[in-house]
């Protein structure tokens, strides 16, 4: 982790995390693992570890007032976020199921910009002064609980960096593709034409690109009432 | 991955994939890792070229009535399902960005059962009829998109795997913390008593049990109305 300002790089995403060592894991592979062994975006996970205090390198201590767990310290997290910020000045967000829901509008932002900087938690949390003093961004993957912020990251990271240009072969599948219409993707078939008895819809088959297009549309917004109505409810 | 039926088994997570290497991935370290080495839950990954057809053993196809991508067939996801069933029968879940989002209850009703078979889609999905002839639930990790289920499914058995008897040292830590009370986690604080100028506030060193409880639970009420009012409109 040699101290290197890059100003005009490929996007980044720094994380703070214990375990450095499960990064890229799912990022290493298929288009991301590609893109990134093609430069077109950076992977720069920092060990927190590294800035931890005495002969074990402790980062945690009690929460104060008493309760279960450990907290990660603030001075320890600020080593941290400091030396980071050095690399390469990147919006820093801690991944926390207190935070703001992680959707697809936060992927198109993020891949707009720079980089980010995410700061993965375990145990129960980070201190909250941290979190004040570098006015940072809680963002959460969803409503539950994991055992630390290292998977929401790579989460995040995937969703983020498949918006990079060049990344998916085919620009136009992130076009038609679920939440961009802000509706739930319609069914898919491939072939065999026939498979356990069912056949695939004589519509896709009539080759009437008309017909198609409508009935796709009809078959998101049927799902999209059915199981997500919630998505419905902004529209007019 | 040889054919052997286990009845009175861990709790086991089955993937049926294309990226059989990722896992376990940031499963295999920390807690989740070590509960695994403990054997108090299996991870039984599923190769899903290993059902591919050909000599590159070909898994999709173009969708039917065109567009971008491929979808993966449904006959050779068919026969992965048929034989991740032999191995052990475990509900099947689809993950996919049209199903029902993944919550921390998800993650209670998965724990209390014997297990998932989780189904990691690529490219552009599934075909339709697999999801209908094995009536597969469809569940999603969030409202945006990922290049495949595989850090999905990482995410929920992370979820899942930690509510497990045995898995956390301490069963307080799960009972006190987000979502389970309905509402976000208060702030933590830890040593040092200040740090850049900012203490810790003083009800949580006043060694005053009764106030601290009192601050904590307001504290998360605050939070909760701040963040996600929506999480307390189911409320009376």
């Amino acid at each position: 982790m040699e101290d290197r300002p890059n100003v005009a790089a490929a996007w980044c995403a720094q994380v703070i995390t214990l375990f450095p060592d499960v990064f890229p894991g799912v990022l290493g592979a298929s288009l991301t693992g590609k893109a990134l062994d093609q430069g077109l975006w950076q992977l720069d996970p920092i060990d927190l570890r590294i800035f931890g205090e005495g002969k074990h390198r402790k980062v945690d201590d009690t929460p104060a007032g008493g309760g279960a767990g450990l907290v990660l310290r603030p001075d320890i997290v600020g080593k941290a976020i400091t030396f980071a910020q050095k690399r390469r000045r990147l919006p820093l967000v801690y991944l926390s199921p207190r935070g703001t829901p992680f959707r697809q509008e936060t992927a198109a932002r993020w891949a707009a910009g720079p980089g980010v900087c995410l700061i993965a938690g375990r145990f129960e949390g980070l201190d909250q002064r941290v979190l004040d003093h570098f006015d940072i961004e809680e963002v959460s993957l969803g409503d539950f609980v994991m055992t630390g912020g290292e998977i929401a990251a790579q989460a995040m990271i995937d969703a983020t960096v498949r918006l990079l240009p060049g990344v998916l072969g085919n620009a136009a599948s992130t076009e038609e593709e679920s939440f961009s219409a802000g509706l739930l993707e319609h069914p898919q078939y491939t072939r065999p034409a026939v498979w356990e008895g069912r056949s695939i819809p004589d519509v896709l088959t009539s080759g009437d690109h008309g017909a198609i297009a409508a009935w796709r549309r009809a078959e998101a917004e049927r799902l999209t009432r059915l199981r997500r109505p919630d998505l419905l409810e902004g529209e007019t």
